[in-house]
């Protein structure tokens, strides 16, 4: 409680000297509604539950370069069929748009892919928080059998004996190629993957026409229904866990018996961990259908309904959903210059 | 019913046929386990309400090349940003993965969008079954103005103004570009998007080891709970209409009020009509998700149940559910001689 007073209280105080300088500089004005450009303008609402993404980071170029062919090179797989880009693909809204993502066989696996845009400020990974960093995060997937099915030993000597990447670490690393480079390579191509400038971000840096009165009324919604008690911060979630019993109303007796994945009670076997999962960020949520941990529904509107069924005990009507729907779709944000899709 | 006999009969008469030259072929083989080489084996069972896919058909080349560049040229579309390939991506299953594909401007349309694989022997086309040509469904998504905003006139002066397309619809058609020979182009590449040779494709032709028990238990299961009535044929579906009343469990008010896509209703202004759909064909159907016209769920284990539960009044068990699943998964087929993903 202290700790969220110790962010409540400044927060406060920002805003109530922001006040203070928007009404001076109101008061100079020629006309109430002077033209302000966003970019200039001073106008975050700092109590806001949502905070605008800040642009990508300064990371080294070649580092980028060459964590990015890395992430897309299905070499780091044992049989040179799966990249990173399979089940996070950057036109896919950097997820796969599968249920449950294909491993060897086309066998589908236990859990949604969840999108790596933003995730350089995620404060842990995977579904159930196993991984703290981005670099340990490649661990998962690297050794998964139903992945890549690979290995470090492995994977380093297929990259030193590539006609490539030996000259590429040396030039980006100053040494030849270890895990450690291997991970940081892929681990700063990610921390690039922002996508700043969503409408609503826009909207919050004070252009009042970046989004439609509808997202604004669905916004306003989402504040007082209490889903940005979870889903807030940079990026509208990814800060936290919580315990998710969402069940899917179609699949039988896991109804009665609960889901079988019980989330970070796997790793802890703590009961107060059972089906607790990391709370998903919501940036560029209209991209990464289907939805939750078991990629179990489809839809947007859907999701919306059954988070506030099952999380919030509440019964929204279909204009709630609507205009929620709304406001989420207004969380798109733009990697490249363009809008993502 | 006397059609339906129509069509029981025979197969009868068939069945007795085959199963006397299997007997009389078994009792000339040196052991009960003689190998029988798959493609020579006779045994096709002439009673499954499933048939193989046969061979793509024979088809002008020039004119499937010169689909196949049109299938995926955006300048199909008013602004140039939407093709064919772009909600029927054939390395997406002939589909798009969304549960509503985009429009202009990125909002979602009103249906999920059917794979564009197998479509030659489809009945008609449409979830609502408007257009029973593939040259005629074409003008649907050219004109419609959340696809690509485009008319005949439009397409065909830009085609005319294009370096290479003159050439080659003149090579191909022996005359300058008109409707219906772009409309023929694109026709005549979708019928060569067979997908033959799945494994269940390869059991109904006498490989037993094409598929698991598990698989082959899942058939029996599709077939015993009904499932096989309206899913069966070459493209098991595809071939008929059914009223359709999955109504998604997790939308308000939907639940009380019925869904607000009426099928072939709104065209036909029938009673008889109300919430009818084509069937769609489970051809490659692993692939396809999501789910039903609206894309409302996500899942094939949840279809499975879901249609089981409304169509057929059926609750299955979890295993029934894995079991069919399963089956449905062995009739994921083969495209330029490589598995569908």
């Amino acid at each position: 409680m202290r700790e969220a007073l110790g962010l409540v209280v400044p927060g406060v105080l920002a805003l109530a000297a922001l006040s203070l300088v928007v009404l001076i500089w109101q008061g100079g004005a020629a006309t109430p509604y002077s033209v302000v450009e966003p970019d200039a303008s001073p106008r975050i609402d700092d109590s806001a539950p949502i905070t605008p993404i800040p642009p990508a980071p300064v990371l080294d170029p070649l580092r980028v370069e060459l964590g990015e062919r890395l992430f897309h090179d299905p070499l780091l797989s044992r049989d040179g069929t799966v990249a990173c880009s399979s089940c996070h693909d950057l036109a896919s809204g950097g997820a796969d748009r599968r249920a449950l993502s294909l491993g060897t066989g086309n066998a589908p696996g236990r859990r949604n892919s969840p999108t790596v845009f933003n995730v350089g400020s995620h404060f842990a990974y995977f579904w159930d928080g196993r991984a703290t960093s981005l670099e340990e995060q490649i661990d998962g997937p690297l050794h998964h059998p139903d992945e890549m099915a690979s290995n470090w030993p492995a994977l380093v000597q297929k990259l030193a004996a590539h006609k490539d990447y030996p000259g590429l670490f040396r030039t980006a690393y100053s040494r030849d190629i270890d895990p450690a480079a291997v991970a940081d390579a892929i681990a700063t191509f990610e921390r690039s993957l922002v996508t700043p400038d969503s409408p609503f971000d826009r909207y919050l840096r004070g252009d009042e026409h970046a989004i439609s009165n509808y997202a604004k009324e669905g916004y306003k919604r989402f504040v007082d229904f209490g889903c940005a008690s979870c889903h807030q911060g940079v990026n509208v979630g990814g800060n936290m866990y919580q315990r998710f019993r969402v069940l899917s109303d179609y699949l039988p007796d896991r109804r009665e018996n609960g889901s079988t994945d019980l989330g970070r009670f796997e790793l802890s076997g703590r009961e107060q961990d059972r089906e607790v999962f990391k709370v998903p960020s919501l940036r560029n949520v209209a991209l990464t259908a289907p939805y939750f941990h078991d990629g179990s529904v489809a839809r947007l509107d859907q999701a919306v309904a059954a988070m506030a069924r099952h999380q919030l005990g509440r019964e929204l009507t279909e204009e709630d959903v609507a205009l929620i729907t709304s406001f989420l779709r207004s969380l798109t944000g733009q990697y490249g210059g363009e809008p993502l899709r």
